[in-house]
């Protein structure tokens, strides 16, 4: 479909969300079962109706910021997927891949729905968390860190910020999250627990869980886990609901 | 978007799945965790792409079987999800309801992809198990089993099965089913528990779960349900991903 189709179908329901997904596949399926545990529901017209493109070859997103002359950029790729997504029906647009928002300006410069940042989401889940000051921890892809994507706007707010080092990602989390993309979560859970004690022990008060793979590969329902980390995919499941009650409210659906 | 587009688009990879979801949702989530547990990935271009729709709007199935007179039928609306996921580049269509395969042949009629029946793939499952005779205990929704959804065609392969009984579904399964849409899994766990125990009790060999949301409730790594319970969902990701394999293999991709 050609994104000549604007403006988005009209019979979709207007509380539609797209999910701009399989960046990797395990952690769409991650942000799409913590959209439903976020939505209250006695049965099935409760919960909010979802479009999903789950696709595992858009460009490589690390290696792309890296070294941008020798790898395609994903942006094209992901693009193409949202006017399918929005041509579909889908009203609002969520993206559970961090590494991806470096492309998030050129992903919404044209487009005709809302598109939630997932950084944006997570400064709101802080507040909420009442860590409104203090030291936080930043895993991440290499990418997200070198490129300070929650840096940059988390220092912004006041935080100070600590990002972790090449030991922690060589090895912790690099590892964790390659088997997060291989569906081996019982060989991630352990290193993925110690890169987020190693950034408590550097002093953090509470560590971000910056690439989608980190949630998806802990349990994060684990009080542990609950006690220490802060989620920017339930935070973007958290920012869909508001939104879709926003909409429910203002439609009267 | 129209079903006039026909036929498919022609820029999505040709191993690319459709899901006609929400039916319900975390059914929905569960097939596609499945998809991902069938898949050997080593990275992301391994898996499987997938354009889902999650409709959790589509009329509801057990009541339009059971009062067709006072009750919408789904196929409309989900023949309209079915020409959206086309349109956006859907090669192929699963559907995580056994429930709504009552309508299978007017999904399907004109449908210009293959569209995976969940009870033909569930059959199959049965074989790979070494299940290929026996007798076997049949849980569902009360439309599945009224209408015999399963039991007609594992009578004609030579099976002998044994419905669940009204006490079974209103003591156990219908609640358990109620909690899964509701996301209340740890409620919902010890019901499906005993329906399948009340099902083994019974003389059953081995218990077809024939609703999905009795699989995504349940533990199925679990070695009691891997040993005593058919997973129609799974089933349905091994086919659906051997339907890929086979698209790969006669593409070179």
């Amino acid at each position: 479909m050609a994104a000549t189709d604007w403006p988005v179908s009209v019979d979709s329901r207007p509380d539609t969300l797209g999910v701009l997904g399989g960046m990797g596949p395990l952690a769409t399926v991650d942000l799409l079962s913590k959209l439903i545990a976020v939505t209250p529901a006695k049965q099935d017209p409760d919960h909010i109706p979802v479009i999903v493109s789950s696709e595992p070859h858009i460009p490589r997103r690390v290696a792309a910021f890296l070294d941008p002359e020798k790898n395609d950029a994903p942006a094209a790729a992901i693009r193409a997927r949202r006017d399918r997504l929005i041509d579909a029906g889908a009203r609002c647009l969520v993206m559970p891949c961090n590494t991806a928002h470096y492309w998030y300006d050129e992903l919404t410069a044209d487009c005709p729905v809302p598109f939630i940042h997932i950084v944006h989401a997570t400064a709101d889940e802080l507040v909420r968390r009442g860590l409104s000051s203090g030291t936080l921890g930043l895993l991440g892809t290499e990418a997200t860190l070198a490129g300070k994507l929650f840096e940059t706007p988390l220092v912004e707010r006041g935080y100070r910020c600590i990002a972790a080092d090449d030991a922690v990602m060589r090895e912790f989390a690099r590892p964790g999250i390659d088997m997060v993309k291989q569906n081996r979560i019982a060989d991630a859970e352990p290193l993925l627990r110690r890169a987020v004690d190693a950034m408590l022990d550097q002093g953090a008060d509470a560590v971000v869980l910056g690439c989608t793979e980190i949630p998806a590969g802990l349990p994060m329902q684990d009080p542990w886990a609950r006690k220490h980390c802060v989620d920017p995919t339930e935070a973007l499941a958290q920012a869909a609901y508001a939104w879709a009650c926003d909409v429910r409210a203002a439609e009267g659906l």
